[in-house]
């Protein structure tokens, strides 16, 4: 290229860096994060052009995501799953070097191992639902597929050919013959156009400046409308509650005791057995998830205790709920959840989980209306996932009398080895019983489906709801063992 | 077991429970981190104890860690990786089932593939200074190494024959004959007797009480200790600053500039040359460290640009170091670059990195004199485990003039594109010059090794450092290739 042409492309793109660099700060403010992908074949300059990318924004705030041939543990993991944990925080940009998409088309044509998914259209309809996801959560998402034709192509290749140090490189190009690969992406890209910038790899100083203008353009298009969004009032949580909803919980009421000495028979023969299932599990590489969801004081890490007693350590972990720390908060709320699904084989216990969503954050204002009904389908999907791959869904909501929570409450607060349990929030909790009540009920029959059914268990007594949790553990394993 | 004595055996173990319950809140009131490591046989009841004791702590702040075949990713990282990552915070209790020195112990055997350190020796120095810089730390240790007697062992893996759904595993214990474990083990104990509790398997009733009896009585004392120091006065950072310090920096002071064109065509050589090294560090696996410190506006994220800038970016990161966040503030100041180092062939470049202990932590008295002073042996002792694992380590101070300084916060104030750059504690930094002229003497003599040199680069002059840095690179790369 001629000296004054590179000169211009230069000055153009340091101009376009720039505007760049303020469009980050200020998406970084509105919180939003940005997704943007980089497919195309080999040597077609997705590098060259996501690392130019790279330069011009501000790397405290900025990551690069690779797909790589999975590893181990990613393949003991959901389809998307290293995707999922590798998303933009609201203040991040990251950049994906090739994608889901990339995968996708590997695990179709098998070049990646695909054992569990006998259906292609699953795998598109988790990725339609992730990205979904994320856009609905705020996240931009920018899709780039770049073009080359084949001569500039072949040149590119022939020119690592010639340096003795990337020679393997293109050697490797030239054996991962990507004919099946642009087939694919073409395909998909013809099913959904609107969401996808085609762009034609010119030269290395041309195409970084087209990528740059067109991913200002973008930036600048979501920054008048959060600027607008800021202006407009906020969305509020009226009418929510309206006391309507067929009572589920209330089929479930009663005295149910049990004998201490049939309990003590039952619950030995019930976890050995529990034990048995967790060896079932390992070999038949299957994870499982537990949900235990409940009043407060309903008797969960008792019953959870009950469960694991008899089990291997090495293949299970508690997942205890917290309130989100600050990197959780700036994430989509499923994100810490994904980042402790169960490896294949493995038991993931949640003490507390995603159900927050829809209690405490309904309940409290923390979710909005629309926050809430969107959740009813993500955590149904997000659990699809799991049972997609194979695994085991199982959720426990333990239920409890409002007269039993007092009389619970009231023998914490009196010993002394067990008053750190309670707190002044478990007692704010309490007086919006009602409210709860109706967010719970709306809960379980709106994300009570095939593969992942809820278990209302009467937790009056302890040791009914112990047995009855284990007997629909060992029921449920048992059951997908003889369909498998 | 007549049913008497295993009666008073369970009430023992709820007083040993709520006993330990109660210890663990005490602890983690004190912030102390608490390690818990079984080593043993197989089937020597290891995961029936630490199940128990898991079951005895609160799931919210304990974590259990099963020492397992290395992954793939693990097996590109330094040793002892995967521990280091793995520690707890200052609220957490981790369970370690197996250990460092179960994996010292495959590696030396070669059932771990060993191929990057040809001295066993260097292994046991790492996990030493591993143990040691847990415990300076604040951390609590304890070690337990349980045994069983022949006979009883048997009779465990016969059990698991028997059974159709633990077979398998019974199988693995028999293909997987552990003598050489219980060698080395005895021999490691044997060379450190009081860092080592010995635990003989009895019964699962009997050697959990026993076991659970230990670590209170450890957690006690050490919250007794604890109790004292909180009582006992603050240590202070009293006369910590001299003003007496050999002058490194000085002798890199002067004007070094260069011309724009000598520049232009020297800096696309070097970044060239820049691109292959990448591929060749790639190819020949090994990871590359680059450290950038300097003062502020030293032009050190200029620098790593020109670094990068013809880099594939599937094989670099650059890791921004900026003021820990809550976790990592209750971990070992180490433990977040643990997190970042590069796998094999990767490179990762810090802007800003763990000398952020040694300078603006020395100088704001976030570290005592205590701290910093073994903060150089740690840090030294890091930075060998990388190189120990076939690593190379740069280490650039980019020292710009104090003149030069004021003139550059000017300038980034009167530009617009430049002002959000500087921040007023830039101008705080700056009134504690001489402070942190010491500290930075001091760091740099005290952390200058053979195989992780300090290149002090005079930066008063951007060019000037942008090739100087390239070059120190390329050279220090090409060396090491010559060496291999």
């Amino acid at each position: 290229m001629e000296e004054n042409k590179r000169k211009k492309y230069q000055k153009d793109k340091d101009r376009l860096s720039t505007k760049l660099g303020y469009l980050q700060r200020v998406l970084k403010d509105y919180g939003v994060p940005v997704m943007i992908v980089f497919e195309g074949v080999h040597a077609s300059g997705k590098g060259r052009i996501s690392n130019e990318l790279l330069i011009s924004l501000d790397p405290r705030y900025t990551r690069f995501y690779a797909t790589h041939t999975p590893t181990e543990i990613e393949l003991r993991k959901p389809f998307l799953w290293q995707y999922f944990v590798n998303t933009p925080s609201s203040s991040e940009i990251y950049i994906y070097y090739r994608s889901w998409y990339s995968l996708y088309i590997a695990m179709k044509n098998n070049t990646v191992k695909n054992e569990r998914y006998p259906e292609n259209r699953i795998l598109l309809e988790e990725i339609r639902s992730f990205e979904k996801t994320m856009m609905d959560d705020g996240s931009e998402l920018i899709k780039f597929y770049v073009e080359i034709d084949e001569d500039k192509q072949k040149k590119h290749i022939r020119k690592m050919y010639d340096n003795p140090r990337t020679m393997w490189k293109a050697q490797e190009y030239d054996r991962d013959n990507d004919d099946d690969y642009r087939k694919e992406m073409e395909a998909i890209i013809e099913n959904d156009q609107k969401s996808w910038i085609k762009v034609t790899y010119a030269d290395r100083y041309e195409t970084v400046n087209e990528v740059l203008e067109v991913i200002i353009e973008k930036l600048e298009k979501r920054a008048e409308a959060e600027k607008k969004k800021s202006e407009a009032k906020k969305e509020g949580n009226d009418g929510f509650f309206d006391g309507k909803f067929p009572n589920i919980l209330k089929k479930h009421e009663g005295d149910f005791d049990i004998s201490k000495e049939e309990y003590r028979e039952q619950i030995d023969r019930l976890q050995k057995e529990m034990r048995d299932i967790q060896y079932m599990l390992y070999e038949k590489k299957i994870p499982l998830v537990l949900v235990y969801e409940g009043w407060d004081a309903a008797g969960k890490g008792g019953n959870i205790k009950r469960v694991i007693q008899q089990l291997d350590p090495t293949g299970y972990e508690i997942n205890t709920t917290a309130a989100p720390t600050d990197l959780e908060f700036k994430h989509h709320y499923l994100w810490r959840f994904w980042r402790e699904v169960p490896k294949t084989g493995h038991i993931s216990i949640y003490d507390r989980s995603w159900y927050g969503r829809l209690m405490v954050e309904r309940v409290e204002g923390f979710a909005s209306n629309k926050d809430v009904k969107r959740a009813y389908k993500e955590i149904r999907d997000f659990e699809t996932s799991l049972t997609n791959f194979g695994g085991i869904v199982i959720k426990f909501f333990i239920h409890i009398s409002k007269e039993e929570q007092l009389e619970r409450f009231e023998a914490r607060q009196e010993d002394e080895n067990k008053v750190w349990k309670i707190t002044d929030e478990d007692w704010r909790n309490r007086e919006k019983w009602n409210k709860y009540e109706e967010a719970i009920n709306d809960m379980i029959s709106e994300t009570s489906t095939e593969d992942a059914s809820w278990y209302v268990i009467n937790g009056n007594s302890k040791r009914y709801a112990r047995l009855k949790a284990l007997q629909i553990i060992i029921d449920t394993c048992n059951q997908k063992f003889l369909d498998k």
